[in-house]
């Protein structure tokens, strides 16, 4: 298999090139009976997309999907589901310099090396433009879980580049206000301090890292498989398969390395767990425990400051990248993280049901968290 | 799919817990006319083995591998390997304490909460036992990889709790003398104080944390497929699903988050890259440099100090983890990472060669690194 | 998974009802560097289109597909390669009165059972405008079996209810003459029978079963897996999956039942096999001889005659097909079932290629067939 | 993948080679809280084991199965259960001759040609031995069926070379019967007739075809996933992937190539179906009917007969096959069958829960057949 499909139960397959005439993907295993209308989609892709302030690519795609297949009189068939968004604003001029020359940090090389050719129009395949399909399929992940299983999916900005932010669960910290900068930060009183940074590094033709935090609430226990198909494994498998991610940490994730036992272990009570160290799962399966997930995302290496490379016959030369890029890929990161976490969550659901739709458990779920 | 299984191509799928007869493994996909005899797996299984020293568990298996199918005159024949190592050790007497109340930390509650029962024996199928089997069929993923591609993969222990040792590339790191002590230390004159540290532990009944660093070498470029099945993502799976991990960065990592573009594109020349910030991979395929990851490994929650808990009947209760275990699962965790990024490795190295077995890139590889 | 995937190396993905904007597909896996345009898929797609002759369905569909994605200066990329053809001539009137009756031999009843409702218009997601799709997507694997490895895919039409037809090998049969009826045929001097056989058919109202016979040839010996992936078995899976379809056959097939087992081993010599009772494959693996595989259809169920039935509620009612159908859907079956075998036979020539690209078989291969 | 797994929700992975220490399997998936025990798998294991009667290989194996893993209290656990045949009557002496010779009709020439090499030791790999284990995984999907949805799975002997036995649903048949005799023929009075025939081939040294009627019943409407893992398609899969079957045929089978529409399809009545052409199975989704599937054998070709071949050099050869065969492989193929199409039901079962657990259909199934 080549990798363009993604989950077991509940997959998407997806294809596109930037500057090809549209992408597209097809999602099957969607549960039938749900109500899904293509504004349910809409709404995340308007989020993801790019123009919307000066700190992103200025690119204007509409980014419009169309469901092709799959539903009926309003509601989900259990039919695959089919997606096409078609491309609009493509600049194949601005790229004609990088046919011949790899772009440090980007995949040129390694697309060449491994297919001997590489579509080097808008980077082709590995654009992150690819992602509005993950996009548009999360959007139908939510549905799922929102519907058969009250699972909520939302994310936030938590770092960008040496700035912490408050992260959910933080004093400061209000899912309200996420939705109301472009940066998906959840304290509005630190979106000028943001701004600041941007501007500053925009003119300095530089670009920045990021962290993005993910979490799902409401979920059930029992969700995720034993050993090699963790939830958390397949989690760091989805959040890592995002352009530009470099680490993924559930809970205390990296900073349980300096833990003890007594004091990473989440205890229980009646009244609900303790603590949220383990992020939600245990064991590879959830606990009912809010999902937590932190991503790592590099600065994009699409810079205007000129770098050095090989050419197509291996010889040395200097390359700047022209055309339009975002200073941080991370800022427009979270409604894809979400997409990702969402349909992890939609496929483990489904997988779960699978084998154990028949088990009643022994006792009634334990609250998510102490009061 | 249960998750019991690992790859596409070569596939390891896997049985047996804890407390029952045996634990076993199915190889499936191995390339035919390797060299390879149980020798090649006891190696790492030893490596793996506890009972090596005090800062381990004391239970002692002799965890001797049997090869039943797949070879014939000491060459694999493309048929399943299958696998078996009898469990001896088990002293089922130790776990019945827990029969009905959950151990905070462990898989106990989440288990039970999705299949209605568990097996309560030494953590049954949750217990890290079960990764025997991933080392010894990872013992054979590193014949695959050396033999049809000379691609080797090392690991060690880069941080204990609050110590932090050197890691590859580092003064200090010596590969020589990661075999030479039972932490997979780099540097042995560090040993003393990483025996003192978990001396004191053990005395104070807590458990701690720690970071593995693994490595691949001579990997050519090419290898991962992009968009879901990146290779970097698919090592963040394979490493996240081995018990006690929270979270798997490559390269650069969570580091970065705070770095600028200028500082994290690794340049290239003809001679080599000029840095390695990506880990070994661009766009989801590999460079040909070096891969490295690392993993965080939470400290077990199999301590003696008292806990607080419910049980079967949804009751507060206290609890207390007897029997042996291992004061930090990262001491160990060493060989089943390495075999984890092996099976990762031969899995892409044969789904690569599936669709462009025929491709002749247009350059030769550049180097892995610069001199 | 919900099944609407085919293939493991070599994966067609597809989506789509009769009666919504439009039907449409993903091809993921394909090796690049092969040349391809849409001309050679819309070869195929005319071949299947209905309308061609009275003999057919007068449902017209222009079937005109368009490749979204995958291809770049005229060769495959190794991206996946993105398939869709709009629905244009959809008259959903006539399938108004079928909303609230399963007709008898249909899927709506089944449908209805498995996901509590159905899309009715024009049978939906069961229609056979599905395996346009298929015919499109098989027009690759064709072209990635030729360029790759010689092998040509051909079928023909060989009964039609009553009337046995020449089959390839027998005398009277001329691969030829095949494309120039629109039977599919080998015989021309068969035609008129089979065009007075329908018409008197069409008079009656009633339908007809079809056998049709597909061929590959110029295969390398052993593509196929053992065990349960045998290529016999994922052909079977193949052409069964077929709308209409009830029995599949290789080589001798059900003849081979009353053979003996000197009648039915294909003995070999240095110039070739001496006979191919075996149609090409032992072991699940093929020899190098021609595939040779036959498929069952049924007589489509779509017939103006009355049928009894049940509706929605559970009562008794009459139900009679309106609408444009063919009377003998096997008639254009021959271009789907080459199709199918020559997915098969391109995913299998790239999973081979994963285990083992290394291989060099100790002896030349035999030819197919002893002069 | 290579080929030794089957199913995508409830999947066996089997290894093992005739003459090696023993066979096995992993049966990932199976739903906890079932009763099971080994004796549930050895009954199917007693009925397929050779060596019961004069008609079948004298070679003769205890295949005592045990089970590993995934049992707790005598209920399933949901984790995978290992299965274990420990191989005991190996004559490898028998097998020398046929190292450098190909046996016509064997996989001899496909292995070799594929891998390279080949364990010719009683036909490594490619030994029938290798469906005890799908008869013991068979044994448990039986269970789960059985359990879960009131499902049962037989089959019968329908053909023996040129003699029609009745088959289920005919005048003369009895299910009492078919345990009853050697043959698992449901006609006792027939037994005579197949002994003679038997008698008379095996002093020919010769080897006959035969044709095995497999059922399932009980089975809930909506099984199967449409396009291409229908019902049928899967079915057609696993029962080709059976040593030595050439076709699959479902209800009317090929005879629907003849017949028209009018008689074919299966006409509905709240009382329940009116006829069984479809064999159970309508737009590759079950209906509630009883599955009806039957495959046709080849006569082995492990004949004491010389027969023409060629060596490893390639030069003419002949060949004569000693060792203990069966002269009609047809005879032990009924549990085979059995357990083949038990797997794949028992796979849709839990892939229906996927998608559809929540669905409550429109109305009651109608029942299988009107009295």
């Amino acid at each position: 298999m080549s990798g363009n499909s993604f989950g077991r139960s509940f997959v998407l397959t997806s294809f596109g090139e930037s500057h090809g005439p549209a992408i597209g993907g097809i999602v099957d295993g969607c549960p039938p009976g749900l109500p899904l209308c293509e504004a349910d989609l809409q709404q995340d892709l308007d989020r993801r997309a790019p123009g919307k302030s000066r700190h992103t690519t200025q690119r204007r795609e509409a980014d419009q999907v169309r469901i092709l297949s799959g539903l009926f009189e309003g509601e989900t068939t259990g039919a695959p589901i089919g997606l096409l968004i078609e491309n609009q604003d493509q600049r194949s001029k601005d790229y004609s310099e990088i046919a011949t020359r790899f772009r440090p940090g980007h995949a040129d090389y390694s697309y060449t090396m491994k297919y001997g050719r590489r579509d080097y129009r808008g980077g082709g395949r590995s654009s992150a433009r690819e992602t509005a399909i993950r996009v548009a399929a999360g959007g139908i992940a939510k549905v799922c879980l929102r519907q058969l299983a009250g699972i909520e999916v939302r994310g936030c900005l938590s770092r960008l580049g040496p700035i912490t932010l408050p992260a959910p669960g933080d004093a400061g910290f209000d899912w309200a206000q996420v939705e109301q900068n472009p940066f998906f930060c959840g304290a509005v009183e630190r979106v000028a301090e943001l701004e600041a940074f941007m501007d500053e590094l925009r003119k300095s033709g530089d670009s920045i890292g990021a962290e993005v935090t993910v979490i799902a609430q409401g979920l059930p226990p029992g969700l995720g498989e034993p050993i090699f198909d963790r939830l958390d494994a397949e989690i760091a498998h989805a959040l890592m398969s995002i352009n530009a991610v470099k680490g993924v940490e559930l809970g205390a994730g990296f900073a349980s390395v300096a833990q003890r036992g007594t004091e990473h272990r989440d205890e229980m009570s009646p009244t609900g767990f303790l603590s949220n160290n383990a992020g939600g799962v245990l064991g590879g399966i959830s606990t009912g425990q809010d999902i937590v997930a932190r991503l790592a995302l590099k600065p994009t290496s699409s810079i205007r400051l000129p770098g050095r490379s090989v050419d197509l016959s291996g010889a040395a030369t200097e390359i700047v990248t022209k055309g339009r890029h975002d200073p941080c890929v991370g800022i427009r990161a979270t409604p894809i993280a979400e997409a990702m976490l969402a349909l992890v969550l939609a496929d483990h659901l489904l997988r779960h049901r699978a084998q154990n739709a028949h088990v009643e458990p022994p006792l009634a779920p334990i609250p998510s968290q102490a009061p």
